[in-house]
């Protein structure tokens, strides 16, 4: 089925702003281009098509959802792939760096001037073996997305909230920490924290994916605020989670393509009902 | 160290009603009496002091304090323990059920007059071992509340939402589901459900005692509520988690022995910081 970081996030961050992919794929996704990016306010100078197959991994998930198995990864075309940034992405004023080696994270953000925000996503397999590069990349990040056990290994401490100070020493302001259904964990420039459940869902179909489409919502709305605050940056959770939460109610980003502007605003109140309590 | 969940369940409702304990204890507990109950609204009219030693408990918690692993369990004088209610005790408008056999839950609901509320805590032990005596309490009980693992192993069902259906099907109207440190997730009479986080704290000594500690929270905060609604009961779920959040902070019940009623209000702020974003 189709799948991909930049797939899943593109979709997402569309229903707030424009968005301007770069990656990489292969023959076999030509068939499948306009389906997944057509009417959409997404910009595909930046998507390679090479010859040969896209990449391609095959998982087996657990009772609960909450663990997978890799039975296989195929790198495929994405091996030899050197992201290149279209002159007309230059001045792209927010840009998500994808899980991907820190090296070519690296050369993405040359690539691109003076943006006013980065995202920036990784994990355990850079921070054990590339820990320097990846060191190098932080020192320009804004915010890391990663999930909770990437935040402890990162960090070295299993205390989440000292890892996130560790973490932010480091260079990222903004620390997003995914729990999957457990939810989102957000350091605050106050020092403390915004927390925000997963919404319960009755049938969770395929929870690939959901990552990616949470950081595509939440840099997404993001990029489409003017002030980049504490506010903005809570409601960017709740949009993230919003839009991860309609993206695991189907296989691939099935339900991501029939999913209405509409349908998003309902899910954010339905959050608030989640969550709020009258203070006392 | 001094535990039991009754202790915790105790000092962290008396914060809020008063409390009437039905316990056993043994021969080595009666100099911690004072220190632990003392100066409180705690009733120990039904605390059966006999000869012999307290039940005992040892485990090791794993890297996260996510996962621990019982070393022994020592019964002791738990081992014959009978539940009788003090004749003071028979009109107790809201009686909680502590984790026991199935059977001697009943008898203690057999020995009370038309509570206003029904509380219960149980095991995946009891729920492997004594389902028709368990599904004879559920009947009986208002609000039910075990952790996330339990919910599914009880409902034979992995999907937490379902899982919460069929649990409620079996009597409980309110089910509250703890996850630890990833919050707690409660049924709302409009079929939704309401969603808090854990306190994220920099020092977690003790995770023991803290479902307890949330119940005695949650349970005291709504009787000593005139109405209970969903905001009701969704601010007695952030009492709970505010007592459980101190009670980790220490080991045994030390924290919770010098715990003020101005921090508590203080802890009840906070929670409203950290999960309150506007609504759009």
């Amino acid at each position: 089925m189709v799948g991909g970081a930049a797939t899943y996030f593109s979709i997402a961050a569309s229903f707030f702003t424009e968005v301007r992919i770069v990656a990489v794929v292969g023959q076999d996704f030509e068939a499948h281009v306009q389906k997944v990016f057509g009417g959409r306010t997404i910009d595909l100078a930046g998507l390679q098509k090479v010859p040969g197959e896209t990449f391609r991994w095959k998982g087996e998930y657990g009772f609960d959802l909450n663990t997978r198995e890799t039975i296989y990864t195929r790198l495929n075309v994405f091996e030899q792939f050197k992201p290149t940034i279209p002159p007309s992405y230059v001045d792209s004023p927010f840009v998500f760096l994808g899980n991907i080696h820190p090296t070519l994270q690296v050369e993405v953000l040359d690539q691109v001037r003076r943006p006013r925000l980065v995202g920036a996503d990784t994990m355990n397999y850079w921070i054990e073996r590339t820990p320097a590069e990846l060191t190098a990349v932080l020192k320009r990040v804004d915010v890391l997305l990663i999930n909770d056990s990437e935040a402890r290994e990162l960090a070295g401490e299993s205390n989440l909230v000292k890892a996130a100070r560790t973490i932010q020493a480091k260079g990222p302001k903004t620390l997003v920490i995914k729990r999957g259904e457990h939810g989102v964990l957000m350091t605050r420039s106050s020092g403390g924290f915004f927390a925000a459940p997963a919404m319960p869902l009755e049938e969770v179909f395929d929870p690939t994916g959901a990552g990616d489409t949470f950081a595509g919502g939440f840099l997404g709305y993001l990029a489409s605020c003017t002030n980049i605050d504490d506010a903005a940056l809570a409601r960017a959770i709740i949009y993230g989670s919003t839009l991860a939460s309609f993206a695991v109610e189907d296989f691939s980003v099935d339900r991501l393509l029939r999913l209405t502007s509409d349908e998003v605003k309902a899910r954010f109140d339905e959050f608030k009902k989640l969550t709020h309590f009258d203070a006392i």
